[in-house]
């Protein structure tokens, strides 16, 4: 069994230039996290796109779609931004039914030593293994059904579309 | 749903003693480590030792056997050294058959900043909500069945009985 | 022998807000820092403003050269953005004479785990120490007289006005 | 003007053996440290030796003496354990009066992500380049004449020989 990982961008990837003063994309971190988590599953990242996924169109979502469908593996993580996260989720979740697919991100870029991405990282590859086929969000240390959740963006968790909201 | 997480020591907890040099325990990282990770799942930690793993005994193993299932949650989280962690596994496995139990631990302290512990909490928090009922060991990313782990000395790694090691 | 410490911003006390994905300013790392550092000198920090320097004013500069004239100390370390630290400089220098004032910063906020301003504020707290009266710009592990410093916007690097640069 | 910098190992370079459990040597970081302090000045890096300082025998300190003593430079930063650092201080102290020699080390590791390390560099690195001759003591923050400082072993902290300790 293989895992594929798609890196798509979003905070997870986003690093600090020290001359602009300004966060942006240089490259993925994917590598680099699953040597840190002593990863042995067998996988193959793959980058599809460096974004802001507050700035991902509709041609991306389907270069996504495009990308898990034509692939071999039934096992896919994919990284994300997680602004949209939910969106690109309800894009592949109308049309994926036979594989299984978990889409993951951070709040803090990992970059930052103190960052939400490894154990995101370590649950969506595990989520990825045992749920049966359908298109997952993992966040919160939970995980959703592409058809029923969203990022709340006051206190930047992921929940399901009838959850009351507590505490941030 | 409600996650048991019980905290037994073992290398994801050590700190370092400035004044003496050495490695030691103080207390459990695992409520900082969830926040970190924004874990939004219902848990409570409880610790029922800070030991080394080399220095469990039957009775500690014992202790731990009886926690799990004297408790009403049937979703429990070990954290755990990983030189006796197969060990305890087996105890645990011959016993319990109807609750989901994941040991989990980390090869480099969670205070070192270079940990994979953040990982494997990640994972096993992950695969204890979906694994069905059973007591296994998650690291590196994979999980393993009570009956079917061990640690290889050599590379640290954990591996299935009959698995031919590959590089380190 | 008491040193004082006036936080005026800058990248060293930026911090991420996770919710909107920016950068920001809350409260000063400095004491947290020098707890880091295992700083055993007499110090007192006081925060005069958080400002990014590029929207420091004229106004802003007489604020601290006010404050650092009316104090009893007379060895004095400023956190500032840098920019415009240069700047800052040389209003404190044409006017403190009797006064070691040294100013320090960072290029990568103290929160993101890479940063150089431990490094920074380290050498800074031994400068002040030992320099003799007048107002300098501690970076690069380097001192500069307050007339003759300004930051190469290319490499991000202090250097002597008639420094020929090398390589960033 | 170039400043030395000897290595002879210490807490400063400790790493830890995740296979093994324990804390050992393996090279030193001072490159990477420098390189993470953005420091520009000119310096050049030799490993003398990689010990605990408790380890440290006669032979060890002429050693360093001699180093110290026929090279060209009259700047010297020494990387060195904290136990004994004192007593090499004593050594070199009583022979080089014709140089700036600092000695300087740290309390955790650099590789555990909270050391004081990267402070004390900067400190260091500052007092070589304006300290008049003679041979010095950094940590904490301050610097000590080699024949007036000890390492209180209950608080772990640098102080004159007359010193009335204070809290930890």
């Amino acid at each position: 069994m293989k895992i594929k990982i798609f890196v798509t961008g979003g905070t997870f990837d986003k690093e600090y230039d020290e001359i602009k003063g300004i966060l942006f994309f240089k490259k993925t971190h994917l590598s680099e996290m699953l040597k840190l988590g002593h990863c042995k599953l067998k996988f193959d990242v793959t980058t599809l796109m460096m974004k802001d996924s507050l700035h991902m169109t509709d041609e991306d979502r389907n270069l996504i779609l495009e990308n898990c469908e034509k692939i071999d593996e039934d096992k896919i993580v994919i990284t994300h931004g997680t602004d949209t996260m939910a969106e690109t989720a309800k894009v592949l979740g109308r049309s994926i039914k036979d594989k299984t697919v978990v889409l993951t991100g951070a709040m803090i870029p990992y970059k930052f030593g103190s960052s939400d991405g490894l154990f995101n990282l370590g649950s969506s590859l595990a989520f990825v293994q045992v749920l049966p086929p359908g298109v997952y969000v993992s966040m919160n240390g939970r995980y959703f059904n592409w058809d029923n959740v969203r990022k709340n963006k006051e206190t930047g968790k992921f929940e399901e579309l009838n959850e009351i909201s507590s505490q941030p």
